[in-house]
Order: structure tokens, then sequence, then C-alpha cells
């Protein structure tokens, strides 16, 4: 009961395996967060949508997906800026 | 005017270059649909979202994002069953 828990934990979906994140997720919730975000972009995308899926139907079944949202984000790559897809899926315990 | 359109035509994204589906999303929205449910899974789950980011910022502008599902299919692998988590992103003209 030190402090407060922020309302919204987000975990960055990057390119380690799905366990470390779906374990991640966990951790929050467990820790009493109300909701998750993940972050992904790029090719990591899938893998936060397999986050999201695992998570929900192995592990923490009262979950609901409570939002979804894509956009885009301009990355400086080699060549000058390039333009990368991003998704933000939230996690939550109501409905 | 021969036959009525569906109202919902739908764009399977695989493993071929991005402005393919683009470039099949533009056209089924030029025969006259009022949306387009783009649907994958696995890997092209990313390349789904970069259809939906395409078309929308670089093409047809008044399009919105309707709606976002995700979800788990189990598919018959080598060693037996194995679950892909698929996505629905549908476009539309309208908010």
């Amino acid at each position: 009961m030190a402090e407060a828990k922020s309302a919204e934990n987000t975990v960055f979906i990057g390119v380690k395996p799905v366990m470390n994140y779906v374990l991640a997720v966990i951790t929050q919730f467990n820790e009493g967060a109300g909701n998750v975000t993940l972050k992904a972009r790029g090719k990591a995308i899938s893998r936060a949508v397999d986050v999201a899926e695992i998570v929900r139907n192995r592990f923490l079944q009262g979950l609901a997906v409570q939002n979804i949202s894509i956009g885009t984000e301009e990355v400086q790559g080699e060549g000058g800026a390039i333009n990368v897809s991003t998704i933000e899926i939230v996690l939550g315990k109501g409905k």
C-alpha cells in the first residue's frame, strides 16, 4: 500500500519472445492495474496481438479487449524518414 | 447497375506486397462498397495494419477505421493443431 498505482500501464512489444511480454502483462495486472495497454509498431504488431490473445485465453480469462487503435509514426531510417504502422491494444478487467 | 453490391466486402491479407492489397481495397470502394473488411492472421497482421493506414492516409482520406477486432484460430500444422492470432479491420466511409 505504499503508493497509488497509475490507472494505465503500458507494455511495449518488441523483438523478444512472446512469453516475455505475456509475463509482463500478467505481472502488471497482479500488481493491481485495472487495465494494461500493449503498444507495438512495424512487424511487432503481430506479436502484440499474440500477446493479447495468449493473456486473455490462457491466463486471465476475465479480461476483455477494451480498445484497439492503429496509427502511423514517422521514424528516421537510413535513407530519411519512413512511415511505420502502430497499434495500441487496451486489455482490461471490465467490459 | 446489374446487381446489388454486398454491403460488406472483404480483402484477405497474405504474403503479397502491401500495394497489391491497397489496390484491392481501393477498387472495392470505387466499385461502390460502403465499407471493406481486411482480414489477416499470423505474421500478416502487421501487413493488414499497413494496408489500412496507407489506404486511409494516402489514397482515401475520408475513410475511418470503423472497427478492429482480434481473435484466435486453430490451424492444422505439421505437428498437430496450433493457434494463430487473427485481426479484422473494418474501413468505412462514415464515422
